[in-house]
């Protein structure tokens, strides 16, 4: 339309898991079956009046404290966004220009592209070699910045550090590597951060802390690409209350140890159970699996469990249309799925 | 840096008000001195697991709603933002490319320009007459986007609706009305979107609800526009509970109108008292006003304030160096403020 710039008159936006209430069993959208830390509802319980009135704290500083002691960095190489969607878009504004490009592969988080697009950037893809692994012409990439998820969005496929350091090693490109998953895998790519000053880190609560709804993510890298980041990101990005709720929930290792633990082992049980059932289970190091189901269409099985009120998250789209994702919930919620499947 | 887009090592950072706690008086940010309503407290305590472990409504429906009613247009007008700082940043990524500009007056609210800065897009100043009215140049402006709040930030000075009309009249710019304190002049231009296409409005529950803290703001115009606004903003951009306490907020009109009287009031004594010392006011239609101190440098005064506890601000740039920004608290407050000038 008129007025509007012809980047977003042809963008496709970026299509969220569908948003379901009420008494259904919702396995869509990789969040968390357990509540998070009673921490969280602690904190909810001090919001005072003040908390309220009064502007957040712009750069999130008790916060970002804390994230530095968990990922084991100085303060000022972290920096808090709105979800770690607000810090890809703050990468995507500090980074990229629009005769830049962006390179990631496929499938993966399909975000990226749409920030890209918004920016005026073009997007390089490179499709995965058929089990998933990253293909040779990803580290030869000239675009400026390199967007890959650890463990992979959609796959949950563990790339090994060994690869991370490869790209960071060509110091060509900017390295995003994306730890929305990385709790699930117990691998990381900050202490990487030691060697290389092209080296991005994203982390969240949402899924590891069970706190999507408060909106907290991180970016972590060198103290240079942090402050240019904070030049670009909202001055008060994020609100007062998901401050306070994130850092009581990240004091408690000891709920987050728990839960991770737990979702962990339902994922071992479960990814063999379909297994058994001759399904094909990709490899998974998140809070998701990816599957192809035998003796009836993905699409079909997707219909017959949301009648039942199951909701797990079909793509269709070429590399991932013979397949489900399944986020993994408790081990009551994956027996009920596992009882209607068989 | 290396690496980093010229325009964000350029970048002139936007300088929110300095961020005070403690037993002081803070008059600096314009935030509401009381309360906010006893239904964003009974909301908090309504937060429970699914609120912070699932992700947020993208859309904000049901603010989105209650929205549409209090400012009596369609749910399609709206669109709500992490505070309305983020619509500004949508608005900004939806109309304007590398080479557009965008119009504002001086002085008026900093952010337009940065923001324009970090999209690479230029910004037209129009100074504003010695009264602080808009100058004829304005209205003769062809860069794409027109930024406009009304009030006015920093003065406080209130346009009149003709000149909005003027504005968009000329069907050559979108106008961006930024209402973030228009609850304190009882003015909207939000009628006038019924008769003009190219009007955006945006308001916000930081002042007048008092409820700075939680970060919601709103876009209001035609549904295309907004439309093409979704499309760019970020799919989860504000957090549930601050959907759901604005939500509760914006029904108890009760709440609102009582605190909305108090502030008005004490702006017009307290500007009285001020204007009886000799002090020269800006007359304001917001929740705070710019004052010309006599005696005494505004810089001394501010300082001699700050070692008392209180914090207002000062603003070292060419038109506002001689003057002083005070935000209205309650009458105790401000008591205090006028015995210690005195």
């Amino acid at each position: 339309m008129k007025w509007v710039r012809p980047q977003i008159n042809n963008l496709q936006p970026y299509v969220p898991g569908k948003q379901v209430t009420g008494k259904v069993l919702k396995l869509n959208a990789n969040e968390n079956p357990y509540p998070p830390s009673p921490r969280a509802f602690s904190a909810l319980q001090e919001v005072g009046s003040d908390a309220l009135r009064l502007y957040p704290d712009a750069i999130a500083g008790k916060l970002r404290k804390i994230a530095a002691e968990v990922f084991d960095v100085a303060t000022e190489q972290t920096i808090i966004g709105n979800g770690s969607d607000d810090v890809l878009t703050m990468i995507i504004r500090t980074f990229l220009d629009p005769e830049d490009s962006i390179a990631i592969v496929d499938p993966t988080y399909t975000l990226y592209e749409t920030l890209a697009a918004i920016q005026g950037v073009k997007t390089e893809i490179h499709p995965l070699n058929a089990d998933y692994t990253i293909p040779e012409s990803f580290f030869k990439t000239k675009s400026k910045v390199v967007f890959l998820p650890n463990p992979n969005a959609q796959t949950g496929t563990l790339f090994p550090l060994e690869l991370v350091e490869r790209l960071c090693n060509r110091n060509i490109n900017i390295v995003v590597i994306d730890e929305a998953y990385a709790d699930f895998a117990g691998v990381s790519s900050i202490p990487l951060l030691k060697k290389y000053e092209n080296l991005i880190v994203l982390r969240t609560v949402s899924k590891s802390y069970s706190l999507a709804g408060i909106r907290v993510g991180f970016g972590v890298s060198n103290s240079n690409f942090i402050s240019a980041m904070i030049k670009v990101k909202d001055s008060y990005n994020v609100n007062s209350i998901s401050q306070l709720i994130a850092a009581e929930a990240m004091h408690d290792r000891e709920h987050f140890n728990r839960i991770l633990g737990k979702i962990i082992e339902t994922r071992e049980w479960f990814s063999k159970s379909l297994s058994d059932l001759g399904w094909k289970i990709t490899p998974s190091a998140a809070n998701f699996i990816l599957v192809e189901p035998v003796n009836d269409s993905p699409e079909s099985i997707m219909e017959k469990l949301e009648a039942a009120g199951i909701f797990i998250r079909y793509f269709n789209t070429p590399r991932l249309n013979d397949k489900l994702r399944i986020s993994i919930g408790t081990d009551e919620q994956m027996e009920v799925l596992l009882k209607i499947i068989k």
